[in-house]
């Protein structure tokens, strides 16, 4: 092997073998459809699920740093499944009869089709199984917290200062929208990754395929995944260019920036145990400190905001992989692949993680949070209306330099009384508008 | 003013102005729905109609380096168009009476929820104003050029290196695909931009407005723009968080990409006079060179590529803006806003630069393509299914050795007959399926 | 023009035109050493003074989205100072006599080594005149506020949850590190910045020019600058990378980061007024909020935070076009000056910013810092020598479960006396090793 | 386990594990200057060295998606070595006897100072066993070729488009310079990386260490890795950020920018066989496609290029992490070095790569170079000082408009005799300064 970088964390991702799997399964099909020897065909398609299944993960060693089109992979795979095929069909191993890798496993094919189709469905398979249900799960989760909180009134915060008051359950419907909307948004990206390259052979052209193949790739592909693959209406793009998969990763990279904002509110919420805001308690998983007992930290938001930093480095990877394309063949596939697949499985696992070992558990420290918002110089606001922006604020100013209450100091300024006070200073009345 | 931060070029940009100019009329027009007296609304709405004309541009001379909410610009433009009403009722300047910068033009409004709908709004006009209808302009020259060069059959090359045949109308066809989906991507992006802030004040809740004023408000400015803005159906989220700019400068992100990839092309298959790849001659817009005479730079395709780097760069920015809201507020909104706009303006107006003045005027150097495409050994491609892989791989190679033509070499060799080699070896079968 | 992209706001940057009439100047000083009639010389260097001290800069409307080279830029520099030196001269504007453009002012000289020769003088007068002294000045005012904090002991925050006890004074001395680093590092990188491309003309082996010329000219350079400016010892490299604007761009990016980090922690620590964490008071400079009276935001903290972002993003922008020369020639040059300037700017322009209307005001609130010391769990740490980290922790978990203090506990559970609690829980005694 | 997140390819690097286990080894022997029972001290220095040794790999099967401070991974090792130590002591597995995990292992640690010293130590041995000796390697590699094609002279080529000769030696003169340059910035970000956080405990004091703790250590991780450790002079910096490592990962990013370009420029000048530029002839490693007979393509460059790709965007990540600590930690640790390592290590294995199978075998088309060198219309440039720019150009333009040589056209155009361009045409004098 010419390509000794990075060793075996570097290996090619296993759902890019998968994928593989699947689209030798179906041109085999396809092929026999056109032709091809079914006995040789059957061989293929059994070796071929062998591989979507991940029976034969060890026969593929190869690193994503090699060839920007990963033809190495995509022989790799030829040799496993014609070797299989041939073992099935009690043939010698290596001998590349009846089932030669180039002629039967690749028909109709190149490496420069192959492997981004594989591309796709293994992007595609990724964000169905692992991305979008974990996401799910933690809207899920925020939603029921949301409800949960619906009637604890809180003090807000904007500029990290002491705003009008919202409820807990208002703040959570924040981030279940942002995580909705990352499902949104992943989903919009997703019908230029059910486009498949299949059938372009080496430029676009479809050279040495027949009519209809690139069709029926896809169909069987669709069938085979559920998904609803179609051949890409324009195969130079497919080839030389890689869009559809930056398009997927931006659709990460804001997810990313959602999530990075939830786990950071979540973590300085629950700041404490004392010196914090302290109005969020979060599930104690393992001990905080090896030097300082009783300390919990909030770890899943820790490893969420790394997941979320590492998702916006690997967005930036592939976006200048997919510029870099020349001419009929984007040369930057590998990895590009292996940072869309390492986003969404980052994501989606940390989703579910951060979701079970710390959304589900949280619980609103009522006490603190009542205290906070009774000593809240913030609902002034509520007095703009009734005596005007100028002496609000004067109210406020002066409560605030003698560490004083709002109620006391408007009275001892002579703006009001102590009932209009409490008739206008309703924190569950500053909710929305009238 | 604190902020002495960059200089001119950092001002607000105009787009968010004229933005506050339909949201301030907006407002106000639906303030007098709900009391507020009809000669404050009409003035109003007279004073904002003209920042939205940007006949008062001059009076906005902050930078964006303020404070992270907008503030101070929201201030600024409450005071701009409240003197502005004043002086059209004949009233003194800087006296706030008849009209008041925050009891009348800020009316039912925050900093908080005017910022986020201001650049929701610019963002939405400058995608329909500049970014699409360059990015259209290129795609339908693009198109035109395709099939210009439909029938011209040239070298593909893949790696960089000499490949099977495509006609130079399907490289372009590639291109085309390319800015149609970068088009199709900017308006997968738009629902989230159209959604508004305004009506959530402070926190997200709507304190101190009126119930129906974010949908009134939101249809206004719809009617003004003629773009489908809606009210924003979480408030919480609208505000916090900027997800949906994070999703916009994805989307210009990926078609950075794409302008970079088709920039590229152009430029190395334009190199030369006679060093280079020469397939296709470049429109002479100016002298290239100072020193080198008769030179013709591809600058235009250096003006995309510069641009394309700055767009990925300016998206980096966003991101890590996105990501950093806290609580009730994410205040890096005008540095985001900055770079939507500044991305959006340039890649639209790089696009309609590169139409003009070098894509309408480029030309197939028919010889070159011609004379390149007969040389090539990889035509040999054709012979595959012919004479099987080995054999056309060892034509291939040895007349690659001798620097001889495929077919001297096929009959030198004995695999094939001189007529056989015309028969099989035709680049026009060779590009698509049979 | 040809390029009708993005605006006043994206002309080539002011510092680049006044290095090119250092530059000019320098090179005809040069030029009349090897034969340049002096009259010619003196009135060329008349005229590129004055484009060095700004009087011209009025003549230079070009944006930087041109050629990759900065050809137009150097042509234009060109024609204003030979223009203006026929006007020195009493000769007829735009007659090219007897100052030619080309012949006399760009003599021995190219867009390919003049323009990269002035992107290093941009930016190495850039970081002297406002990067370096912005910093230095940050660097001081947090170096005396952690001298004037060296006694207020406050608890720690790891986790952003409670830890042990640091004095403030030591927590800004951390900042202090990381403002003296940021400057360690910025001057790390400018002895490749110190290096001049001029002498390298097209292609960089300084053809068309005379031995010495590259050497001399370099050192005009810097006697006119003051700066240890040298000939760069291989042109090649200095016309096709700009690797040393990627680098000085990664020594900002870095020190983005820090300064991020710091204003970030003082934002929160400065969170309040009462429902944050409080520790310190920040200065007033304006009015927070057009909806809540008394708020006093941390606008300082933002912009800085916002600059930050910004710095991150050029950072890229610059990455991606340095990593995209080709051959003999870079040709993202006015792309990646623009935002290693405007970067260093930022960074400079918000240091003095931050510094004056943030950091030399800011106050410790001693009441609050102690309040939240003296209750603290995490002072339990203190008794791990005595009692070991079980008992301890048994102790810090019983005190947060039941709301009371540390000592109470302790007492309660029989592990220690009161007058051992008082001797070994001395929060100055636990601010260093032993 | 709390963090299933990414499977067994994000496991903690190896390098982290060793240096952790060198930290250990120099923290046990201090210990026992100070007091630690020698036996132990001993037991675990065995046991230590053999974590630094990598013998114990398989017990830490921890991902990096962790606690931010990476404090499971401290544990971890702690409870290794005590077991280890253990059982080396004759002792009963997980008994902590008589080793303790906290009480001897981790004596005057934290996690919050032996993580970050981990990950200078990992960073430091990574770069110096891998990343310069890579990048040396190919620098020996590209000098050695620069002086093997010094006198081969060939046609220049800026903006992509031809230009004035330089010889192929000058050409590749500008990669040497750029990993020269890469090495020179990689060294000068060490500094930094050689501070250590050890003896600065839980929040940079020192809490529960000994004076003199933290310089012995550092001093012993010195002798132990031959490096030039010292103990850092602010340990609140060394445990709040990680700008050194921001700075290391920025030192990387610009080696990836110099890496790209070369991989770039000697795939494009190997381009062909037939319809490229053709002046390099790469070494053919393996077949270069399955469809595609007798195609070699540039791979090296292509895994080159995608590792580039790769280190810009883990540079983000690292620049995301490294912005984002919050007060006296910044807890984005493994996340950080994970990446650190991960450019290292790509770049160093990437460059052998690149050097033995690509750059060792490079061979010069001097055929073809001479070819592309006399057709050249750019050699016209030698006739400026004696004819003019003005005709000069005009032969150019002519010669180019006709498919004519320069001399044919000169003479043909009048301006010149044969032997006057035969005497002022000589590409070999075309080549420095006169």
């Amino acid at each position: 092997m010419n390509f000794k970088i990075g060793g075996v964390t570097e290996r090619m991702p296993i759902p890019v073998i998968k994928a593989f799997g699947i689209l030798k399964r179906a041109a085999a099909e396809v092929n026999q459809d056109y032709g091809l020897d079914p006995k040789i065909a059957n061989a293929i398609m059994r070796a071929a699920d062998e591989v979507a299944e991940g029976k034969l993960n060890d026969h593929f060693p190869l690193v994503v740093w090699q060839t920007g089109s990963g033809t190495q992979t995509n022989m790799n795979v030829n040799e496993v499944i014609s070797n299989r095929a041939i073992e099935i069909l009690g043939g010698e191993l290596g001998s590349k009869k009846p089932v030669h890798p180039n002629d039967h496993v690749n028909k109709s094919q190149s490496s420069n089709d192959t492997f981004p189709t594989a591309m796709h469905i293994a992007a595609a398979v990724e964000v169905h199984e692992v991305l979008l249900p974990g996401l799910q799960k933690l809207q899920d989760a925020l939603e029921a917290k949301s409800k949960e909180f619906a009637q604890i009134i809180k003090i807000g915060r904007t500029h990290t200062q002491d705003a009008v008051p919202l409820t807990l359950g208002q703040e959570f419907s924040g981030y279940v929208q942002q995580v909705k909307y990352a499902m949104t948004r992943i989903k919009a990206a997703m019908p230029r990754i059910y486009e498949l390259a299949a059938g372009g052979t080496a430029v676009g052209t479809g050279l040495n395929t027949r009519i209809g193949f690139a069709e029926k790739v896809a169909a069987k592909v669709a069938t085979l995944t559920g998904l609803p693959f179609v051949t890409a209406p324009n195969k130079f793009e497919a080839l030389a260019a890689h869009d559809a998969l930056v398009e997927l990763s931006g659709a990460m990279n804001t997810s990313a920036c959602s999530l990075m904002k939830i786990a950071n509110d979540i973590r300085f919420l629950g700041s404490g145990p004392r010196s914090g805001l302290g109005e969020l308690i979060l599930p104690e998983n393992e001990p905080g400190s090896s030097i300082m007992p009783g300390k919990v930290n909030p770890t899943q938001c820790e490893a969420m905001t790394m997941v979320a930093a590492q998702v916006m480095g690997n967005h930036v990877a592939v976006t200048v992989g997919g510029s870099n394309g020349h001419f009929e063949l984007n040369v930057f596939k590998p990895m590009m692949i292996k940072n869309v697949l390492h986003s969404a499985r980052l994501l989606g696992d940390a989703s579910v993680s951060f979701t079970e070992n710390c959304v589900v558990g949280i619980q609103a420290n009522t006490e603190r949070i009542n205290k906070l918002m009774n000593e809240s110089l913030m609902l002034v606001t509520a007095l703009n209306p009734h005596i005007g922006y100028d002496k609000a604020a004067k109210i406020a100013k002066t409560a605030h330099k003698n560490g004083s209450t709002l109620k006391a100091t408007a009275i001892e300024l002579g703006y009001l009384t102590a009932e209009q006070f409490d008739e206008w200073v309703k924190p569950k009345d500053m909710l929305g508008p009238k």
